[in-house]
């Protein structure tokens, strides 16, 4: 039985009848990616909700930041097991591919990042991003002191906080519509 | 032993060295309120990420939508007691009490939403709310079908799953910075 | 919507038609909180176990104790807090608001007492009381001597677990009955 | 190894140093049942406490209800199978077993309660005392009715709600204290 | 009422109707034990997987290893107790008192393994083994050095993670057709 | 930094070592897949366990069965996922990829199975492999009926039951060893 090919059960706008600002924005993925992500399909349904979505994941995934991008999506990867969001790991699983150049790594972040052969610090901050995914409540200096620990700046840990944050809405979001991840991201690097 | 008076235990900066449209909110705010919320004093660690943490929160929580005001901050609430966020509970419990003019009402949506008398509406929201909270993963067409049942369109179940999604990134920066929620919030109606 | 003015869903009967004892009882509470709390009126139903239970309740509550009333206050509050139960939680709230004239130490015992300030003997109580109400099975030699580390004794070890092991109870009471607290809880020492 | 052959990780006064209407019930266990159960003897750390600890447990387990008193210790098994407490288990699986005559009966509500042939009504009281116990916040009028339905009174609700709430209580003072209980009870009834 | 008979809620064939080495399976295990037990009745439904069943079963449980027969029955029992399985709980049960001629082991094993006293290395044991049973994807090497720490070998701890898989699979079969352990087993061994 | 190239944390012996039915057998996976599956390097570690797990394994997973090899390799990964088990959602995820020559449903099982598209008998079929791995106690007739109502006769319950026994078993073993899956795995049919 072939699997489902809707966006969202919420339904998606015609993208012809987008403002132009975001049908040049659909023109970019097109050219950059070969398609539109269908968290802005999905997302189009409300284009003021849409703009904000793209700002503040633009400036949390592709910022500067002391955490580097791959970093950032291994985070997103790994809050998104642990709310088991089809969507965002099968789109960032295929980013941390692409960015670490190494298949097994996004597998591995996706299923049980505990496996994974990692440093330190990345230990930590995926460590911290499981626990502020699933009991947020109990986070607490000691938490932060072993992010400190392994050299994680104020700013850092602000950094991984927002991240772990965004992907704790951006999942919830894909959970409501039974968002379905463009089917490119399957065959991306996968070594 | 006096409470904490810290607001982020990640530092915030002093307010006279923000950019001029950052001082002017506060300026308003203080106006308004009588304080600057403490989220945004958290969040001005990192300015443009404040930026479009206010303009999120603005259009969800403020914007034209099929939900009220008030149902809007029951979700916060009902979103922040699944999460046991101090802050968002101590701040939008008061803006649930404000609203309603109803302080048991506040109340019954930071301890348990289920006490509460409310109309089928209402109750479906919350409960799409702690399922989208708890167990995203277990979110099916059976609990779109509930919503639509009592009447939400796709615009207004989009409304709702975002409003529960944007809380759970605010629990989730409040409980990773063991933000404070100003005191002023404590004593504001309560009957 | 106006909330629920039930006090027990499972009934109350008249006072006029209880026993003197009780009679006089109800008259005590009128005279110094300025209403009978409505976990006795629900007791009423059956009067030999309403007489147990206050006797027990006096004694937990309010003989001497190595343990301060505000901290039997404290740690009735976060057993609620565990258990979500309402009536305890707004009832035994105000409490700790009255005895420590604290009103956000309240909240936070409420919502989440592990962003209180606290010394390190009540920190270590609380995290008892938590995890003897949520994981009884879990508790081993090692917690005991957590208390014994902060100077409890084994008379206080008991008045400790005792109050935990009542509230467990009277939140079930109040969960089992649906049980509403006195609206007179919500607008007392709200600072 | 042998096991364990403390009564209370708290310790246990000399019985004879025990006020008179004490050692006159410590006379009358061993009378009747050929020793002080543990219980007792654990609580005689505060007699005051145990006074009311005996009441309750009278009144609760050997007044008149509706509910029979095999149906009683049913409910106390399957309250403390759902919080592992050892104690309570061996006590009151050994009561199971006596008052029903089938040792099978006991150990089903110890291990599992599900896997019982028990009427609608007894099978109704059960999942009410585990869904009460282990999640309290949960119950709602549904569950009531669900009782209604199966023939329970307002008062036989109360008294299966206060025989959880019972459980709740002795579960958690026997976790807090190691108590063991006395070997006598393993012995009896096994068919 | 009599508690349930059934075998197997999906069925037993005939014995007679069975292959000859089943047979005399069946006849070695009533002169031995008394009894055929279910789960070799419940697991003829399908011979070639019943032989298997066998074939794992007494190379785990019997063969040579650096566990004891004893401590792999509490282990057993342990997992079982984990997964609250009827069936294991009853026949290991009874094995564990057998071996051990210490009616309260079995007992502990079944109803809460932390209340016995045990050397460092049982212990340990039994600790992998209910983690590794209930959350399996958190096991370390931490967890397997404590192994270590304790003497077990590599060999050693392949065989004790061996047990606990094998009764993670019996105790869902049992659970699965909801299988019914033999009578005989509640009586031996009860001190 | 790369991944662990362990294959398990316990060793492996030098195959060369291996018994010759053992050797013939790595020659055969060297010939059909081009690889020796890990699961079988580990447990070689005691030969005559490796050859239980492998009659079991061929048995549950080739042989005839109303379930087809698709479905019951869904069913192991399904399982898998339940349990976080890295090996055996690479191993068995490429298999469903293999077996059905559709990536996204081997990217489903693993990630969040209720996301695909299923007729009713094969999501009956998973739904009762996560109940029966998470919540093995609470498994009862009406699961069963279930099962019935889509067309399992009882010896289809019974090899769905086993499929799903078996896998519980596997994983713990994966997870206990920290097995690791061969690399091919990752690569095949990804579309």
């Amino acid at each position: 039985m072939p699997q489902p090919d809707h966006i969202s059960k919420l339904g998606v706008p015609d993208p012809a009848t987008l403002d132009d600002d975001l049908q040049a924005i659909w023109r970019k993925c097109v050219d950059k990616l070969g398609f539109v992500p269908n968290v802005f399909s999905t997302y189009s349904l409300n284009p003021r909700r849409l703009r904000n979505f793209m700002a503040m994941y633009n400036e949390i995934m592709l910022s500067d930041s002391g955490l580097s991008k791959l970093e950032r999506e291994m985070i997103a990867v790994v809050v998104s097991s642990a709310n088991r969001c089809y969507y965002c790991l099968v789109a960032h699983g295929a980013a941390v591919r692409a960015l670490s150049g190494d298949p097994e790594l996004g597998e591995m972040m996706a299923l049980n990042y505990r496996v994974a052969r990692l440093d330190a610090r990345q230990r930590a901050m995926l460590d911290f991003a499981w626990k502020l995914t699933t009991t947020p409540w109990l986070i607490d200096d000691s938490d932060r002191a072993a992010l400190g620990d392994v050299g994680l700046s104020s700013q850092d840990i602000f950094d991984l906080a927002e991240t772990v944050a965004f992907f704790n809405l951006s999942n919830r979001m894909a959970s409501a519509t039974d968002m379905m991840p463009n089917r490119e991201y399957h065959r991306s690097v996968r070594g």
